[in-house]
């Protein structure tokens, strides 16, 4: 990945410990989150974090989340400050000591304050980032949203302009009187996640093929596969 | 799964909306943490939200975290109010029109107040608990923590009595009409957490089998194999 602006260093978000593990680059940080399916959103509710889970998307430096208008949380999110996160598990590292044992990971974090997204074409832009970071391919097979669900959907907007990326790799750091003491082993054990066989709606009519941008979809892919079957069955 | 004793609803915990996603039952609740290998927790720092990923164990009605002394969210936990998630995601959901494309997931949201193990033998427990649910067998395997890394370890406790569940599963919940349209294609692709092949330390001598707790382990298994290989190949 090329070297492009760095991520703004704040108190929040520069590293106390373990800096080797903190990325710095602008591509990092997208990378992370475009591979990602939900984040962990947190928020001050009576003095208290809560912490949600949900899916989102990003256009350039801006990551959009949605939800309706009738969700709690989403009522009190307007200007207030949140933080977005998303974790990639990568690895299970097994150590010979317990104190040793980690995880390998790629994680975002990103602190800011809500936007309530209140111009029509940004908030189909966002919607747009949001479905297609969900289901690369979606957006132009399914049918788009009328307005009484845009009425009923809300858009938030958060700068990326205060984040930071943490990255573990590679084998566990065991010290050199375990690694010296053999008769344990030690290694990482990969993490992936994957899709299954595509399960078609019971209401569909048998025999409806499922689209290329399903049926063809890896993990990780942003840009949907070519479309070929445009489900027209 | 039985029914015990149900989760106890506050304002916080009872949902707002979407209630037929809420689950009650306190064993629905220990499955969602026992088959997840990360939580994200909330805390709030100078006011703002802060969420972070990290392993985490239970025993019983408690769920314990741990992590170095010098880490600085440690460091403001010790009985402020936090908020724990896990969050799985099962499947993408494709519906016909945009906005009712979702996910299934199975979610636990915690909130309470951390405490600091101050506990040796609950510390020991807490430590192994947490290991276990990252590395199932590696309490026994590995080299127990010693008084240096005990020290250098903290650990804290949060009590699973203010909790909730959320659940989605099965197809998309598509308008009459769109149905009745045909067609686009509607249905959930599967998404499954997998391990891939271990990869053994480089520093170990070569022909050291991968001990069976790794070997055979799969996911969502919180018991370890039977051990057969203790690491003295």
């Amino acid at each position: 990945m090329s070297l492009s602006d760095p991520i703004t260093a704040t108190t929040r978000t520069t590293m106390t410990r373990l800096r080797e593990r903190a990325r710095t680059d602008r591509a990092d940080l997208h990378a992370v989150l475009d591979a990602g399916l939900v984040c962990h959103i947190g928020l001050v509710r009576d003095g208290a974090p809560v912490v949600l889970p949900t899916g989102y998307g990003r256009i350039d430096d801006t990551v959009y989340v949605h939800g309706s208008t009738g969700a709690g949380w989403l009522r009190i999110a307007d200007g207030a400050p949140i933080c977005l996160t998303v974790t990639h598990v990568d690895g299970i590292v097994y150590a010979r000591s317990v104190f040793h044992h980690s995880m390998n990971y790629r994680s975002a974090v990103v602190h800011g304050s809500a936007r309530l997204v209140t111009d029509a074409a940004e908030e189909i832009a966002a919607l747009r980032a949001i479905v297609e970071q969900l289901s690369p391919g979606s957006w132009e097979h399914a049918r788009e949203p009328d307005r009484r669900e845009l009425s009923a959907t809300a858009v938030f907007a958060l700068d990326l302009g205060e984040a930071s990326v943490k990255v573990r790799s590679g084998p566990p750091g065991d010290d050199d009187a375990d690694i010296a003491a053999g008769g344990r082993w030690a290694g990482v054990l990969p993490v992936h996640t994957v899709f299954g066989v595509p399960e078609s709606d019971p209401t569909l009519p048998p025999g409806d093929g499922v689209p290329t941008h399903v049926a063809e979809r890896r993990p990780g892919q942003r840009t949907p596969p070519s479309e070929t079957d445009h489900g027209n069955g």
